[in-house]
């Protein structure tokens, strides 16, 4: 028998797990994606570890049927894509501004102190996600990305030079002046002294640059430089117990092909 | 004497003119947030009209005081930044956000048909100004930001043959496609048969590369391709009468050295 709908929340179409559908054998764009919805303890499916995923990836990709007929969503450009329920919505800040909304990882409109508050933490992830992940995939990949790194690699070689030396630092350079702010907060977060999806973002950038420029990252490291963000932000976030239950299971990727990538000739102390 | 606060809605921070703070002498990456304010009929003021505009934003982006010591919103990475009263954000796709909910250029979180809409309209900006905007950009910068476009020329020739040949139709194929999907609804919008803020995006993107690539988009038009975008969306968005009026005045800048730029060797049919 059915309860009263005036007792019980009436189950709708939200009431499933998320779906994230990616390519996988790499982190890449999905993983600001999957840390939010790991912070949260959230039930999601990921198409990286089932089987056959990436003929999904392909089919959205492709506009293949049904997805073509779709009368409540656009058609999607490009994963990560984000399915709940009815729902399907693609590029990772809006995804992560979708879920920073319904798993309390932002503030949120309805707040009387800070109604306004996730346009804030919005700005902060748009602005980690074009300067520390957007801006190092043209590092390898400054002409094209149809072309193979092989084929653009001295091209990369001077872009990833520039990047080191003057657009690693500017960008460590604002978000250590974030960390500093008085709107950051108590604490080592980036706003309102609470960790919100920009911290994720942010962690998910610092933790791919080392991957990929391990000399430069050393180097600041020892110069003391950027430490609220190298290191005092980037342990604070990874020591979260569910994050660091995450990075340790196999639901992690290796960094490999993807928007992280170790070449050792782009690896320059800057 | 003052009303009763029962009878008329509470005068608060937020019934004060929107201030956009953004470089002088091209239309760059601030306007569509202008186009938004004008479509809405926004009062504005605008640093790039304003004697002695450019200083406002030049204290923003070194973190001057006061603003280094705002406890309420973080330090601004970069221009256009978006003041409302005692908000302060930057990033034009989230102050497009933030303008959209206040001004009725996108569905509404409140909105019972359609609670996620704001979210597409998001998407969908997201992809214009990553695909048509910043990858422009990159045409005439390619490997640094910092250096001048003569100092990367052979580089950018490479980088905008690839763009036009590649990235151009593969973007306009894709605004096509959602122009053609059911969820664009009636009319000639792309999403949910009202004009949006994402639909402004788009009209500047376009507006943009046919000041850019006028060879390439005049051939893709005598060739009658991706002919919602070039042809039936954009006359629709500049014949809104506000936008109309807007265009004519002189409020709306030259395009010259920002984002979209006319180098003639650029200039390719692809």
């Amino acid at each position: 028998m059915a309860s009263p709908v005036s007792t019980k929340r009436a189950r709708t179409s939200k009431d499933v797990p998320y779906h994230l559908i990616y390519w996988p054998g790499f982190p890449g764009r999905g993983e600001p994606i999957r840390l939010a919805l790991e912070e949260a303890g959230a039930i999601y499916t990921d198409t990286a570890h089932a089987e056959g995923g990436v003929n999904e990836v392909l089919a959205h990709i492709k506009g293949e049927q049904p997805f073509a007929d779709d009368a409540a969503n656009p058609p999607v450009f490009a994963p990560p894509i984000l399915k709940h329920g009815e729902l399907t919505i693609n590029q990772t800040p809006n995804i992560l501004l979708y879920l920073g909304a319904r798993l309390g990882l932002a503030p949120s409109s309805d707040s009387e102190e800070d109604p306004d508050g996730s346009y804030k933490v919005n700005e902060l992830a748009l602005t980690a996600l074009d300067g520390l992940s957007n801006e190092v995939h043209d590092c390898h990949h400054p002409i094209s990305v149809n072309l193979y790194y092989e084929d653009q690699k001295a091209e990369s070689k001077k872009r990833a030079e520039d990047y080191v030396k003057t657009r690693l630092p500017k960008f460590l350079g604002y978000f250590e002046r974030v960390l500093g702010s008085r709107a950051s907060g108590e604490g080592p977060w980036l706003y309102g002294g609470q960790l919100t999806y920009a911290d994720l973002v942010l962690f998910q950038c610092v933790d791919g640059l080392k991957f990929m420029f391990p000399k430069a990252i050393a180097k600041l490291q020892r110069e003391e430089k950027y430490a609220k963000v190298l290191q005092e932000h980037y342990e604070a976030v990874k020591a979260r117990p569910k994050i660091k239950a995450y990075l340790e299971s196999d639901r992690r990727q290796k960094y490999s092909n993807g928007m992280y990538r170790y070449y050792e000739e782009l690896d320059i102390e800057g």
